[in-house]
């Protein structure tokens, strides 16, 4: 067990190599749901999400304090689940690097023109075929004439409907070897790895939680307890208080949406929570303060071991998290298609 | 008033350079202090802010999420004022880059060995005067076996005293010309201006709002209404929601302690905030939740005039900010020894 | 000033007779206003208050928990002000014995059948002219369908839009002689004096905070700064937390609705508050966690110094109260008719 | 199942009768622990509870908003469990009428000369046993020199320590058949029950909330899993925001206590809570936002099915209630003494 105490002290050698500064945000995250209307009707009239635009089977969707065209596209499908992740680059200089050092890993995909809401990403795919894409050009939300806000750094008005979400923060993807999509986070995109669960028993990777900002974690990589591949555990919305964890609980309630764990706070990230599943069936987290925040720029990767994630980690106040939270991600295991393949088209 | 209509609109011309990336955080603040015991009392005792360290006139304390030996010197003097800024560069690689470009603008005063908490540092002084210094080299905070907490992302257990604050958050300076400030901390050190006020008349900075992290600002140049130099306008600490202002609130009435504004909300950065003079006579500020955060890496500054800050920019929801916000900073004006050479000593 | 020492130090003798507990609540309030349209949308709109009805130039509203048709009725007139308030009962017996009671004071006006949403009434004057009345019977409310909660003990859902408030909490009236006002709701209705203001001078009543329940104030009587009658300060609903203040302040801002004053915390009362004029030109109040309760049967009213109200019982934390504050009510002194008896006419 | 039908209807006749009001309020509850010290450690230290006196192993607190000598008492003993309740009458006549009323029952145990803190007071017995007291005459708690507040309001100024709780709010008592406690508290002492829960097999009580404040109640009467006799299920004491609950939630983590369950939300009362058990073995709640108060003076009592409590009743917006809730009592039923006749003399 040396190797495990060596690692939970913090002691791993740390590159004296300049760092890679090269992804600057989440930009946006694509849900694939089999009930569009119903996922919409839960983002507008509960979240108060406001809808941009709406094509092809797709819609648009972004928080109030949102500067870009959309945070959330929104993709009619058979399934629910993850369509892509797209990271903005912080400059185009440093969108080339990335996709030069992708490249040589084998798992780029090549460049597409652009999308509704913004122009050429590089779309590529990590270890364990999340689909995502890396891109500089982003269309900017223009507001209505009702909408605009004499608060000049606000983008539109405070929606009057639901309790409305401000803008994304991260999302949390299921890989059956987690170690091996942070390792590609990490090395290849220059995230930086701010937690860490490990084995108990060989001290190897369970979890891992990653920012290129001064967020906790904008992406977690969690255990996949089946053996599907590419599957979505939730995308998380900003509040600014547990205040509104409880309001929009009750909202929720009310309309008949289970409500999956919370409000509760979290022990990695510290950040106080609530699960609900969108009537997709994609688990949407909604964050009330965000916990802690690390500015530090040798920041020391923080390791648990399994047996403390449960009791501390999972949840630091607030009452166990269900099995739910372990085992369900979407596409949902139980409506799995007969071959792989199959599952892998429906996703395409 | 074409050129105030371009600026407003964001429509200054844009580098294609890629941006500097040098500069990672505010790394603590130092306050001088008429009544060292008095201002120990507030951080400690109000604030709950843990003593560190006391050495030679000086107590080093840190809010209880502080990775870092300190986050806050406090030095006893004959007026109060600020001691000194220190940032905390990205890298070794990106400490000397910045070193180098602030010796070939004249204002560097060279390397310090270091000083409790920390190593070697460079001093160096804005175009008004405020000493600053650049640093790599930090000292981690351990905790006793009694401040020992099972959060491994925390480094000691929340205290129980007072409302205790969590870390620094950004700290706001007095400036004659605050466009001449902006200028030296954009072109020389990398920070983005995330807001700026301008005249109504002629599009001047009147005051501007900058950061190297995603927080709103990590510091604000405010205009100097005397002929001083050098001054400071206030440090603010961070909560996580506005009942802890309203919580430290009470205890400040109850001690006795003059609360100047709050709680309110700021227009500029968005966040929730209280002021309060610290028995020393600095003006120190709280933050409930932290307003927006930016996350753009092509983030266009927002301009305000002049004449829209008291009733938007200055305070979004709350009261009108008092006389004192706008003219009261520290060394206080009324306190000014006759000559400016004297003034220049005192603050030495 | 022994008078004034005896009165601080609440020793003014106590009866030993039994106390009368024949008024039970604070049942509604009608307002007048000159914008039935504008109020309406900020009542339901901002507020999220429920039209229950709409008849002959009323209208009348209720917050989602409370239980009556209404609480709040509002009625189009040339100009806002106070229609009237009524009182509920403890019981048939308890109105009965109240009737006898008022109408001995030569107060009395009479029986009504009722009005929409409760059955017979007494109708009364304050000695300053307020109307004001007390019923027994009255209407419950009934959810439609879609309003339909599996909550047991709420009457319908929690509503969607703007920051809902929950129930109203008690109103505001403007008195020459607040003393005399006082003394009749003590003597003749049985209101506990909870919280007194008297002149730093002779001990005179300057202001007056009583109730029936065991909140802080059902109702307040303050000075009238004008020659008028009947005039009318305000009326409070209730949310829950300090964070519904912070919410609805930044709907009404950015509605183009000016915030009086507030979020802040009273002194007298104890409970977080903002005052909005809403857009028929009446105060509103709207209260985040409620201050202290009293259980106490034998409470001893607290009594102020006037000198003492401005910095610390009208305000225990926050900013200075506008002069607006102390000086506006409706109907608006500046919008006076010419005589008296126009005046009184217009409020008919 | 008409009957049932007719209860969830609220359709049971309502008695024409003048209602009593002879009881005010809870003013104290006495708590037996196996470990005094730690268990004033929790309530001093964390839940910032002030101790006016200690006598003869026990000691007496208070929250810093209550007016009398003390809302707890705590009493070193060989296991944990209920003392003795204390509620204030509402008058010495409402006091001789109620004690004439308990004479009849059969269920009085007598007059003692008082307690520390407190005068006169008459003792008798819930048909259950639990041990309760009836006075009029209390002690005011005197705050000292550096206790005093310029809030004239407030009995004493805000703790610095911990978290500090205003005032206690209500308790919750075990009985095998809570019916019959029900209707001794209703018909004997004038409570009015606020909700009720029915078997859903025959309409029976299972559990029953009363109040005679407007709180949604002052004592609620749950099942016992046990053959034991009078048994402890919580006592609440007050704060003002779920804000406070996250916060006393991470000192208790940190202290090592663990936490039953919460913050979450109460279907039944409505109030936002946190449940703990304290060193000495007794559950401790804490309640953020109140919830909702009653003010109807007929108010209908809100009748659930036993079926519907798990998930809406106890549970409103968080996560289902673990089995201790419903299991776990004080004294302990694994510590219970091998006869009936010393497990009532431990209590004596």
């Amino acid at each position: 067990m040396k190797e495990l105490d060596r690692i939970l002290n913090g002691e791993e050698s740390l590159s004296m190599d300049e760092p890679i500064f090269d992804v600057a945000q989440l930009a946006h995250v694509e849900l694939l749901t089999p009930d569009l209307e119903g996922t919409l009707c839960f983002l507008k009239d509960l979240l108060g999400m406001q809808e941009t635009e709406r094509q092809a089977g797709s819609a648009y969707l972004r928080g109030y304090e949102e500067q870009y065209h959309h945070s959330l596209k929104v993709t009619a499908a058979p399934r629910a689940g993850l369509g892509h992740v797209a990271w903005r680059a912080r400059s185009p200089q440093a969108l080339q690097r990335r996709v030069a050092a992708i490249e040589a890993t084998g798992l780029g995909r090549g460049w597409i023109d652009g999308d509704v809401g913004h122009g050429p990403a590089y779309r590529f795919e990590t270890p364990e075929g999340h689909r995502m894409e890396l891109l500089w050009d982003v269309d900017y939300f223009t507001a209505s004439a009702g909408q605009k806000t004499p608060l000049r750094n606000r983008p539109q008005k405070r929606p009057r409907s639901g309790v409305p979400v401000r803008r994304i923060d991260h999302l949390n993807l299921l890989a059956a070897n987690p170690g091996t999509v942070r390792d590609f986070l990490v090395d290849i995109l220059g995230f930086r790895e701010r937690e860490r669960v490990v084995s108990d028993d060989d001290g190897s990777v369970v979890a891992s939680f990653l920012s290129v900002t001064n967020l906790s974690h904008d992406i977690a990589i969690v255990p996949e307890p089946t053996d599907m591949r590419g599957r979505f555990h939730h995308v998380c919305f900003h509040y600014i208080s547990v205040q509104h964890l409880f309001d929009v609980a009750e909202l929720a309630k009310e309309a008949g949406i289970a409500i999956e764990h919370g409000p509760a706070r979290h022990g990695i990230g510290g950040a106080s929570f609530l699960y609900m599943p969108e009537p997709g069936g994609n688990r949407i987290e909604l964050m009330g303060d965000p916990g802690y925040m690390n500015f530090d720029p040798a920041w020391r990767t923080v390791v648990w071991k399994g047996s403390e994630v449960p009791a501390v980690g999972a949840i630091w106040t607030g009452s166990p998290l269900p099995d739910s939270f372990w085992n369900y991600g979407t596409p949902p295991a139980e409506e799995r298609p007969a071959s792989p393949t199959a599952a892998s088209m429906a996703r395409a």
